[in-house]
């Protein structure tokens, strides 16, 4: 069942719990011989504490990752790649008031619900936390997809009501102060785009490119909307307008349009894969909510310690790490489509 | 690898090209002694042929299901069910002239790409028909959610660019003939209902309730988007209008709104599931589009056949098969949270 | 879950009951382009008939192989190839007498008490014959194997008390006419070889190739034990008889001996891959034994119907088959160690 | 493809190499709710240590297991346990030597050839030591199944040609130190037996109880052989001999004899389950051998370091862990059989 390893070839598995002693992942399936760059891990990290100032959380957290196995004299071996990264800045203390009352619109209740226990400290396994380890396979795929020729790129395209073809990082802290200094949050929108895949990633029926994709994307904290293509917009378009005509680019086949978003059928046509994730509100508002308690009853909770306003910025790292192992993944997969 | 199953306690592994002799599927982990009730499952079919007179494709297939194993006496044994549907009305004299040109938006090009061969008669595998053997283990699926109370309930709320709460099926026709008309397709957004679900379904991480069921949606032909609550709509919305306070009902532990879609931290809180799926427009026009050949020349092509205007109404009862399959793998999934 | 799939790359699901419609299976991941011989799967599922005069069970099946996709212009197209044998020679009323009443040592007491309920004609799932679609696919994995110059073959060592190099049709049919004679049954050891497999071939951990090999044998019906090179004798060796020292074939390295039966550490060594499979004598002994009935009474059973002696001869083409279908896999999967 | 994960329900991903950082394991799908002791797992980790006296390897590690997550206040929460074990007294040192150089019947060569790299030091990954993860998560399996009232059983029943029913420690080291003396190394079987599993373990087909436990066995390092019940002996016997008839005990339905080993059709029967695993003499004699360096020039190598010289008794909690994890891994999925 395995609901904590995400891909198939490139296999990531993780572990953690936002102020347990660690959180960290084992990749299995990573390609052998790949001499692994660690600052460009770093960096991935390092984005997603960016902006970390006032908009972003006030955890203070080094984020080091210790490398475990799976390396040799800094190169890939083909076994498991195992890391972690602790958990220093843990103030659990700041977490007492939740012990037994549920926060609106977190994991709490159906945590507590499902297993009948949940470690309430930091929210957990709920935490977006929990995702770091992702940006960390997700450095080492890009790395990898990069000795292809692969990038992959993304924006911050709305924030609430704003929205921009990418906002830069003033304009994003620009606006969040102002719902900072309401004591509010705001969701947004990210767009990805994978660019220079060569045609024939994905799976038919159900390991579509972009249903596992999408799949990637709604596993993201607050995640609630996924688009390949046109998205929600295709649905008011005619065949006509959306279809992509096929033209010759030299003797390379290309499309003349890509309302797509590089897939057909759920296999990548080589043009650009673009995608949007939407994002709500982060749901630790800094005023009283009408919530219940672990005994079942009715109070009221006002949400202490160190909350972002939005996932954006820090969520962009997050977004292109998943495309990364999901890229990844298929360009594995593909080798087996023929002998 | 498994691109062609879906599931892991109750797994549907589909076969089948739209042309070939027949499609079908083998359902493993079906839970033992059900008595199935298979007009449920002819109904079901039936749905998806409904309305097929003139909006529809004109192709004519009486889709009888014949079961092959894991049933005895009607009761379901624990061993695999599968099944299969003859294909019988099937001219593939009419796909004589894309045997050697990509149409546009379709999937031709990238199996071609990827596989170096394909079946290209009414699409082959990638034909919207290659669905049907989903409708049928959802169809089973249902059965068994309704012996838990769990019913799935869909709705078309947006052709092209009309909206509403609910088409019924004389608006939807009406709207339909207008493009037929013009022989131009359009796009369609449906949504899903999964209501009185236990709490505590989907696992955290990477098999989130809403990730499963966007990676479901996403493989259905066409579609381009999936929104799970609020979906896009909360990324214009702040925490203070988007989360979900919690209430009583008697005992009950309830929202008192549902923008979270009935899910949180990909687990369900015990409210209505309620997403969102985007369409594009089905890609067969009928009027010249530029294209290239198997040869890569440019070219033209006109594509011949019976081709539906729009996905819906037909896609309806296909949203709500794969819905019944991700519910109910959860249901049996949840079984091994505890000893 | 899928307990009636077996392999990761190339993939059978298998489905079917003895006495049932229809047995199949579905094969997920067979490479495409591959140009199909039908002929050799037919000549594969003849020879698990030969020897079906007077040693083996009576019943006269036809077992044509209907292909129901995956297959265009008679090759295969990389979507998943599924195939049915109609079961027509049933007599399910010889089965009447064992309907309620656990044979000794067959899976009838299991199954009831698993699932509650059973196909009791023929044994249901539990029969042999369900290991038909094993048999087809192994030959389409055969057929691929072969043109990388792998071939697989096996021989009968043991029957009962008696051994030899590998026992001819002729000496088969004598030593179990001896038993047939006294409504007996004996068991059997069969030698698998696959020579010419690549260096590289298993996965560490836990896919050891011999691992993966063992499992795959425990599969076929009556397998009670299972050796991969010296196997059990190998408990009576010192290190400095059972290692195998390398040693140079011009520019190869090869090893002197092959104690190791051609795996190292989970992994193929190039040298021929030799393994064992003892089988138990098939349950179907033609006098009265006590048993219990579905109610919990003593009873006594007396097995009517068409029964072989023994597992050998018709059990050797599925032991090639499960080999074929494992080194298959490997040999895909062994893709992806490098990008 | 997973290759260093075990189990389905109960999924443990092992990590490391022998000389590096850590070894360790993420285990997926523990039941929620245990409260899991911690002293038990060290027994187990320590058993694994014993006779390290003069027999086994000179290697001194404190084998300590530090928890990183999925416990709170002591108990399981249902979410990834992952634990690692600190590599300390690595002397890489002593494998300068085997740099370059392929021992006979290790892993060198294959993984060598297979990644084209390796972690030469101590083995790397294909060390036994990478096996002591299986340890952890088998200790904690067996409290699970000891609250089921499920017991796992193991003896030491043949060293090199002496053969007991249960050999004892002073005896295994007597023997031992013979070969020791000589410089030599030798091979052994282990037997196991589960006592009191419910019947209904074990899923049909590809997934039966002795086949997964077969393949679990035979990940063991040095394993060669596996038998459920009769095993290699039941092909010397005739079916009125190995045939277990049913008897009733009071209500309870019992067979008379055991020679199935608690198996029929792959599902348990509800009798003990008793198996054999036979191990190789340890390849690291202590004498010149003849063998190939990785240049591909013929040469020497005289193994030096810390080495067993027989897998006994330290592969004995491996067996029993191995067993554990199979056993609790099924009645995990059992409950998934019925709805």
């Amino acid at each position: 069942m395995n609901s904590n390893s995400f891909g198939t070839a490139f296999c990531l598995t993780t572990f953690g719990e936002s102020h347990g002693p660690a959180i960290g992942g084992v990749i299995d399936g990573c390609p052998a011989g790949i001499l692994l760059d660690k600052s460009l891990i770093e960096n991935e990290l390092s984005r997603r504490k960016s902006g970390q100032n006032n908009a972003m959380s006030m955890r203070k957290e080094p984020d080091v990752v210790e490398f475990l196995s799976g390396l040799f004299e800094g190169k890939t071996t083909g076994t498991p790649i195992a890391f972690l990264i602790r958990n220093k800045d843990a103030k659990s203390s700041d977490y007492e008031n939740i012990k037994d009352v549920f926060r609106p619109s977190h994991a709490d209740y159906t945590y507590q619900m499902k297993y009948g226990i949940r470690d309430y400290a930091g929210g957990g396994r709920g935490s977006a936390r929990t995702l770091l380890p992702c940006v960390v396979a997700g450095a080492i795929a890009k790395q990898i997809l990069a000795s292809q020729g692969i990038e992959i790129q993304s924006d911050v395209i709305q924030i609430g009501e704003e929205r921009s073809k990418s906002f830069s990082k003033d304009e994003i802290e620009r606006i969040l102060s102002r719902y900072r200094e309401e004591k509010d949050t705001v969701g947004a929108v990210v767009q990805g785009i994978v660019k220079n895949t060569p045609v024939g990633l994905g799976e038919p029926a159900f390991q579509k490119f972009h249903a596992v994709l999408a799949q990637a994307m709604m596993t993201i904290n607050a995640a609630k909307g996924f688009e390949i293509g046109e998205g929600f917009n295709a649905a008011g378009m005619r065949g006509s307008e959306c279809n992509d005509e096929f033209t010759l680019d030299g003797k390379q086949i290309r499309t003349k349009t890509n309302h797509s978003g590089g897939v057909q059928g759920g296999i990548t046509n080589g043009e650009d894969i673009v995608f949007k994730v939407a994002f709500k509100p982060i749901p630790s508002v800094m005023y009283p909510q009408q919530t219940v308690d672990i005994q079942g009853n009715a109070t009221t909770i006002e949400i202490q310690g160190r909350h972002d306003v939005c996932v954006v910025p820090r969520v962009v790292p997050m977004v292109e790490a998943m495309a990364a192992m999901v890229t990844l993944d298929f360009i594995l997969l593909k080798k087996c489509n023929k002998i």
